[in-house]
């Protein structure tokens, strides 16, 4: 073989594996090599001792395994992390978040894009699904900073029928941008803030270009109570009634998904797939989770996610998918059931899937794109490891994440950011805050009332 | 004034303070005066500017607090953490915790407390209350590395009436070692373990000697419910009838704690505490939490904790402080309860209360222990600050956490360990391994039926 200069040799490590029916596994004291962006091989140790490369990262001690994904958040809402606490979500959106929101420029939405982008690169998440405005602005940092991004340009009906309209324009225009990084998406808000009309022609322009539908659905039991008092049906069955389940939809929460909504999402012409964010539904004090054993039992799979760190209050992903193991076990009753296999499924194949690169993420095999992120088992409190799958879920923390690579470009190194400048992000925007957080005005962007 | 050798200034830094009702608050841009290991004074920059000092430390960007405390472990157990993944109590005591621990020497026990302690230490953890067997390994361990803990030397009634005598001896023999950096405490395991005569032997000789008791108690429904059909009374109220509630007694878990048995804490003759460490009880699928705001209206205080890494699986007690607030959220149904100060009153007044100590620890003032931690905000992921106490609780991770200090020495600084060498621990608990996990020979050192 002929090395390229974008060749890496991964040394020494344990790699996280997929079998053939997609079960997380181990590779120990193995190699991985990086080849134009992709995985080439994971292979012994003494495949790879005489193998040129461009770079050779000795990674004994740590895990490779797929970059964590962010399935659904709303990144530059790092900007106002800790603004609204304490509250329920009624008064968190009415009071604070979209007062506050109708201040929001897109210098603020790049500042906090980039801090959010830092914070994930340093957490382990190579992906991220957003749904925000002023999307322009994301998708301009997503291409500096080298992460990869499945991106949405919110809307509201009450934005009339130009909000819809740019967030197709921008679908297509940063469709494959960033050298394949950005994928996109059309992002109704959800089913409470959006009509069934407009809902409908989301999924007709869906189908009309090929893309697919992000959107809240389901968030709580609250929503699904008032969406049968309002409309008869509950918000699947709106997003079955007006084709949105006919698209490639990820749905994001549905922890007020129902029995009887189960068979729509199963037999639902498109790809239907579910974000958790599992810490906002504690803070919030909700009384559901996502119903992610019953998700699986229809073959849905259920991606992890953080939400906006205006609620979470952080993006970190490690931390959703303990959360996600520990909260299923306490909501099902069954301790046997989540196991940290199953949990390191969801953050792998399924948070793959979820947000569509099922075929290009998601394992570490061969023709995969490269987004790795090398953790570090060796501090104290991961010692010693009995079994890697509970060190990874239950032990680790997201600081254990060495280093973070995407399509084989390397963003953090041992724990060193490569492409993001934090210092003056953070001087710009703490200049910046007073304005944004103003509610003097008396202006919301919108209304919440379910 | 005089600087003696000992003398800190600690300077530029955030301090969380107590008002005179003890309701948390920030003094910004403070210093810190530690002088023979206590706090001498929490001041204004500029009082200490040409103030002499044996160490000066910039904090800037940095919160200062009282040093964590760890209300309930079983710190060797870091040796077994991920032996038992998965499973409901039953199973995980009866086929691998208590046959593994039928093979525990004193010096597993050793190498075990000196992984936890740098596992504590690196999580700003300044004191933590232990209960577990082979007790003088773990003193031993305290006393080199610095730490402050209040120990127990655990028994069953099945050890028969030795068992008692050791812990009793343990208890004053290791009062007030270490510098005063050690206290101790009667070690009954729990009341579905130890008889009632034993438990009121036990608590005689608390009265006798002037000791608190430390132990687990109405663990879950479960126990409640075993301990109504055996005895008729629930283990709180076997806590009762024997004696132990006219003690000073540091109950851990009580997620079984029913209404009838708040009023028997509430008037109990001696100091009642709780110590609840959240993550077990979810891991475990256990349907009932501590009930935090049940305890908080009868007065008695509930310290944060982590229990053992073999059920948790870390000592991260930061942790434990965020999913004590997410929790009791969820359990109460309540957004606007258990805020994040309320999650900081519990960290700080309410865990030395727990243990004891809370005319030494838990608050920055005069006189105080010098039990700091410093905890760095100006990473990303705690960027930008717009409630100091919620970036605290619910933003920042334990790993912020960049210097810790007991009775004003340095433990680590700069995230360096400056009294423990992990890598010889770990190589030589790596050897002893396979010898401490044999299971094969079918002993265990006591049955789990509640």
């Amino acid at each position: 073989m002929t090395p390229t200069d974008g060749d890496i040799v991964i040394t020494g490590c344990n790699v996280l594996v997929h079998d053939d029916q997609g079960r997380v596994g181990f590779r120990e004291d193995a190699a991985i090599v990086v080849r134009d962006g992709a995985v080439e091989a994971v292979t012994d140790a003494a495949e790879v001792a005489e193998r040129p490369a461009a770079e050779r990262i000795d990674a004994r001690g740590q895990v490779a395994m797929p970059g964590l994904v962010n399935c659904h958040t709303h990144a530059p809402m790092v900007a106002l992390r800790g603004i609204a606490e304490d509250l329920p979500l009624e008064e968190w959106f009415n009071d604070y978040v979209w007062p506050v929101e109708s201040n929001l420029t897109a210098r603020d939405v790049e500042l906090g894009a980039r801090l959010a982008c830092a914070e994930m690169i340093r957490a382990g998440v190579t992906c991220f699904a957003d749904h925000y405005f002023a999307m322009d602005a994301v998708a301009s940092v997503v291409a500096e900073c080298g992460l990869r991004a499945h991106l949405g340009e919110a809307f509201f009906s009450s934005h009339g029928p130009e909000g819809r309209e740019r967030s197709l324009e921008f679908a297509l225009r940063y469709r494959g941008a960033a050298d394949g990084r950005i994928t996109t998406a059309l992002a109704p808000h959800a089913p409470y803030t959006v009509t069934d009309a407009d809902l409908a022609a989301t999924a007709d322009l869906a189908r009309e270009h090929g893309l697919p539908v992000h959107l809240h659905a389901a968030e709580n039991r609250d929503q699904t109570r008032a969406s049968l008092d309002r409309h008869g049906v509950t918000p699947i069955g709106v997003l079955d009634r007006t084709g949105i389940l006919a698209t490639d939809v990820l749905v994001a929460h549905g922890t007020g998904i129902t029995d009887d909504d189960l068979p729509l999402l199963r037999d639902a012409p498109g790809r239907v797939a579910v974000a958790t964010a599992p810490r906002g539904y504690l803070k919030f004090a909700w009384p559901d989770t996502t119903p992610v054993r019953a998700l699986r039992e229809i073959g849905v799979p259920v991606g992890l996610a953080t939400d906006g760190a205006a609620s979470n209050n952080s993006l970190d992903v490690w931390e959703s998918m303990a959360l996600t193991a520990l909260v299923q076990k306490s909501t099902t009753g069954d301790p046997t059931w989540l196991t940290s296999r199953q949990a390191l499924h969801h953050a792998t194949l399924q948070s793959a899937a979820a947000v569509g690169l099922g075929d290009r993420l998601g394992t570490l095999a061969p023709g995969r794109r490269a987004d790795i992120v090398l953790v570090d088992l060796t501090g104290p409190h991961t010692q010693p490891v009995h079994d890697l799958a509970a060190t990874l879920v239950h032990s680790a923390r997201s600081f254990d994440v060495r280093t973070t690579m995407v399509d084989g470009r390397v963003l953090m190194r041992d724990r060193e950011l490569l492409t993001l400048d934090v210092a003056p992000v953070l001087e710009e925007l703490g200049g910046r805050l007073p304005g944004l957080v103003d509610r003097g005005h008396g202006r919301r962007i919108q209304e919440y009332d379910t």
